[in-house]
């Protein structure tokens, strides 16, 4: 796969301006992101505070936005990373669809707002899993759950379902509907993942699910699982004036480097992080 | 006068952006500048990288955002900031119009693109003046130049015509035709301001000009005059993540606090030294 001068991880206000910054710097990008750009914006009903634009809704300004970076040729891929490293001089990212290269990177994955679950560190490859897709025949004949934060868990589960022996599901959003009669909706917050060496249970409230394995899905992967050497302080990317990382070519742009999460401060810091990549790209 | 809330010095995007996010927290602001705002983005044939608008001329683009902000209700006052001081527990700033009082300031006043001229530093208050109007008086019936930047000189230039013996007049932009029979305009460029204590004359390539006063017109009054206290690196005001200043309740956003000098960078900024100047002024 041919190898991109920038790879921008997330598609919200902050991702689409550095896109159209780095573009008017003639840099061949891909921008990853999920189909509806920033859930946050999209669901919000009026926006007043982006200057420029008297009253609008989250929507529309989304629509202005995505237009804006298409316009300037950004191309835009509707994935999710779960993985990024680098090779020789240049990044890789794993995506649930495809694999990207670039020899830059500008994160702006947003926030994830949810704290991790009791336990969920300690289990990661061992029974704690954020993608059914790539973790999912593991699992074969086994009982999981699956704890969602966002509507997109549910195709996920739908797949569990197909091969594993039982697919709890744990929906931390208003769920609308039965989503397949083999998943078994549980009503709840996680407590606590539990096991000994290997996770073997789930705790709810009043009761504990006897799982091999508990698959998480997020709006985002928590930065410091995607790239475990970036410094995070806070639970915030860590970046210079420059929104330079920690890490030599990877910038990090919007409410993932901190507040306030609004719209302009994470346009202004989308175009700073662009600026920066290409005078990186241009003297590295 | 009435105390306002906030103080927004400069009407360029920083400080529109500023204004829209102070007036959605329902502070009461005044807001100086300049009748165009931001000249630099006025003149600019095409915008293309502030986020949502695909392709917009300056012009456009800075009256789509003096709308919105005056949609907000943001009192809006055509001045130039001469002077700032504390008094009390608020801040003072003399115009060249009026005078303004408010608990809080935030500096948008963009960057001055020209260096100080030879010995101008040593002159100020001893034949260096930025204000024909405050001082104007005290050169009655003397000779003085005036080094202009900015159009805006010419006006300056006719009432010094009135009260003093001789007005040279050294416009550095392409003046368009002859300001006043009583002004004798001079080309060239200010190489040094000269004395022994007071002014004594300005010297131009081949020439030396016999004034004890010279007037300097520039887009906007050096940071470091205005607030001496303030912190300035490399010509920069200091601010740290939100935007403050070394002093309190002054905080900064735009091209003055550093590069790049663009439109997003300012929104963003200007949208960041609003809410910490509501939250300064809500904990103070």
């Amino acid at each position: 796969m041919e190898i991109k001068d920038l790879m921008i991880i997330g598609g919200g206000p902050a991702g689409l301006s550095a896109a159209i910054n780095a573009r008017r710097r003639n840099k061949e990008i891909v921008l990853i992101g999920k189909e509806k750009i920033s859930s946050k914006l999209w669901l919000a009903p009026h926006v007043e505070n982006y200057l420029g634009f008297g009253n609008i809704t989250g929507q529309e300004l989304a629509e202005k936005m995505r237009e804006h970076a298409a316009g300037q040729g950004t191309e835009m891929a509707h994935d999710e990373i779960q993985n990024l490293w680098t090779e020789e001089d240049f990044f890789v990212a794993m995506g649930r669809e495809a694999q990207y290269k670039a020899k830059a990177v500008i994160l702006a994955v947003g926030v994830a707002q949810q704290t991790a679950i009791d336990g969920e560190d300690r289990f990661i490859g061992k029974g704690v899993s954020y993608c059914a897709t790539c973790d999912g025949m593991f699992y074969r004949g086994k009982r999981v759950a699956m704890v969602s934060y966002i509507p997109e868990g549910e195709e996920e589960a739908r797949f569990l379902a197909e091969v594993c022996e039982h697919v709890y599901y744990l929906p931390q959003y208003a769920l609308r509907q039965v989503i397949d009669p083999r998943i078994e909706v549980i009503k709840g917050k996680p407590l606590e993942i539990m096991g000994d060496g290997l996770v073997q249970g789930l705790r709810i409230k009043d009761n504990e699910l006897e799982v091999s394995g508990v698959f998480i899905e997020r709006p985002s992967v928590p930065m410091d699982r995607l790239l475990p050497d970036l410094e995070i302080i806070e639970g915030a990317v860590k970046v210079d004036r420059e929104m330079r990382t920690n890490l030599p070519g990877v910038f990090a742009a919007g409410d993932c480097i901190g507040r306030p999460w609004q719209i302009g401060k994470a346009v202004g810091e989308g175009q700073i992080a662009a600026l920066s990549a290409v005078h990186y790209l241009e003297t590295r």
